[in-house]
C-alpha cells in the first residue's frame, strides 16, 4: 500500500519519501513525510505542507530547513507533490506552469484533464491515507504551503475547516481569479465559465465564510518579489478578511523575494504557529 | 572582478553567488557567500565550506539549513564550486568521482589536468580575493567540508594551519591514499608515485603535524554511511591524530547516512564550534 522509496535519519526522527497508488490520480503518486522521535510514543499533529510550480515532494523537505523545529515541536511534516507525473496528457508538459508540475490542487472537469488532475480530492486521499498509515492524530492538522501551494493550503483549509484546523501560507496566490497563473490554470482545467473557478480562490472564499479560524491566518510576503505585483494579489485576501473578521497576520518583509532563502528564514515562525493552534 | 549572478534576503543577511575568473584555474568560477547583517558593522569571521563529489557551489547554501545560525553567530559563511567547469579535458566528464564535480582540492601534475585542476591553489586564491573583497577578518577564517570537501579541509587545515585556524567535517574521506575514490583521483591527477600522494592525504599529513589545534578537531560521522566502511576510515585518522596528540572529537551517530539530512542535523554544532574557536 505505502511503499518507502528511501529513508534518512534527520534531527532523531526520520526523513521518509514514499510511494502509493492513488485512488484519486490513477497513477503512482509520491509523498514525503518528516517523522520525529515523539511519533514513536504516540499519535502527533502533523503539517500538510503545498509546493509550487515545478516543485516535487522533495523540494521543501531539501531546502526549508523545517526538520529541527519539527523535531523539537514534536510535529510531522507531509509534502505531497504538485501533480500527476505520467498521466501522458497531450501538452502537459508544455508550459512550467500548467499541468506537470503545477495541478493548482483543484479537481480539472475539461474533459482532457479531468481523469488524472485531480489534486483537490488527492490531497484528501492522502490526508486520510497518513490518519490509516502513519502515526499521526487526524484530529490534530494543519496546513501551508508557498506560492501556487500557498494557494492550496488556503483553499483546503477554508473549504474543510473540520479537518485542517490551522492555516499558513508563504507569498500565496491569494486571487487566482484575478492574475495570470490562476486564469490560466482555472481556464485550462476548469473551462470558461468563471463561477466554477470561485470554489479555488481564497480571496472568494473568505467573502463567504461563516466561522473564522479564531487563531488567525499567517501569511508571509516578501517586498522584493518578482512575481507580487502581478501574481500574488495578498492586499485582495487581507481586504476579504477585513470583511469577514477573519483575523489576518500578514508580515510584508523588505528584499526578500518568493525563493526558499525567504521560506527558510520564516519556517520556524510557521512551525510554531501550527504546533500552538494544534496544541489542544 | 568579482561579478554578483544573484542574491536573495536569507535571516536578515544576504545569500549572493558570485562569479569571477581565476588565475588559477584559468578560467571563470563561481562561489557563493551568506554575508551575515553583522558584517555591516564592521569584518566578520569567515566559515569556508568544501562540498563533496558531484556538488556546485550552491549545494551547501540550499541544503544545509546554515544561515540560521551564521546569521546569529555573525559568521560569513563561503561555499567554492568543487572542480573547473569547462575545461574541456578529454574524459573529465566521464565518471561521477573524477574530473567535473570532483576537483579533490589538490593541485594535479599529470600534463592532462595540470593547466586546470588546481582546486588546492585555487581555495587559497578565493581565500585571498574574499580577503581582499568581502567585509571579512581574515585572521579568523575556518573551514569545514563534506565527505571530498572533507578530505579537503582537513589537508587544507593541516598544511596551512596559519591561514586556517579551526577545522571540521562531516563524513570526510580521511586517509584517501588507501580508498577507492582516493586512489583513483590521486592516481589521475598526481601519477603513480604514491609519495605525491602524501601530501593530500589527512592521516598521512597528522603523522608529521608539529603543533596541534589547541581547540581539537570536530568531526561528524554516520554509522549509516554505506560509504563509511570502502572509502572514509576515520578511524585511521582518529589514530594518527592520537599519535601526533592532536585533540580530536570523532561523533559516531547510528543510522544517519552520508547526504544532506545528516549534515543539516549537525551543522548548527559546526557552526558554533568554529565560532567558539575564531572568537578571540
Amino acid at each position: 500500500m505505502l511503499e518507502i522509496v528511501n529513508e534518512h535519519a534527520c534531527f532523531g526522527g526520520v526523513q521518509r519519501f514514499y510511494r502509493h497508488d492513488s485512488r484519486e490520480i490513477g497513477l503512482p503518486m509520491r509523498f514525503s513525510a518528516f517523522i520525529p522521535a515523539q511519533a514513536a510514543q504516540g499519535p502527533v499533529p502533523a503539517l500538510f505542507y503545498l509546493a509550487g510550480l515545478t516543485c516535487t515532494e522533495e523540494t521543501f523537505m531539501v531546502k526549508a530547513g523545517a526538520q529541527r523545529v519539527a523535531a523539537e515541536l514534536g510535529l510531522m511534516l507531509i509534502a505531497p507533490d504538485t501533480s500527476p507525473r505520467g498521466a501522458n496528457v497531450d501538452g502537459e508538459s508544455d508550459s512550467w506552469d500548467f499541468g506537470v508540475g503545477a495541478g493548482f490542487y483543484l479537481d480539472a472537469t475539461e474533459a482532457k484533464w479531468a481523469r488524472h488532475y485531480r489534486m483537490y480530492s488527492y490531497i484528501h486521499e492522502l490526508r486520510e491515507l497518513v490518519a490509516r498509515e502513519l502515526p499521526v492524530d487526524a484530529q490534530r492538522f494543519g496546513i501551508f504551503g508557498h506560492s501556487m501551494g500557498g494557494h492550496g493550503a488556503l483553499t483546503m483549509a477554508l473549504k474543510r475547516p473540520d479537518v485542517f484546523r490551522s492555516v499558513s501560507a508563504f507569498a500565496p496566490i491569494a486571487a487566482p481569479s484575478q492574475c495570470p497563473w490562476g486564469r490560466k490554470a482555472f481556464s485550462g482545467y476548469l473551462g470558461q465559465d468563471t463561477a466554477a473557478w470561485a470554489q479555488y480562490d481564497a480571496t472568494l472564499l473568505m467573502a463567504g465564510l461563516n466561522t473564522p479560524f479564531p487563531a488567525g491566518i499567517l501569511i508571509d510576503q516578501g517586498l522584493g518579489d518578482k512575481f507580487l505585483a502581478e501574481q500574488l494579489y495578498p492586499e485582495a485576501f487581507e481586504a476579504a478578511c477585513r470583511t469577514a473578521a477573519q483575523p489576518l497576520t500578514l508580515r510584508r518583509h523588505a528584499d526578500y523575494d518568493h525563493g526558499y532563502y525567504f521560506i527558510q528564514t520564516f519556517v520556524e515562525d510557521h512551525l510554531r504557529f501550527h504546533a500552538q493552534n494544534l496544541a489542544a
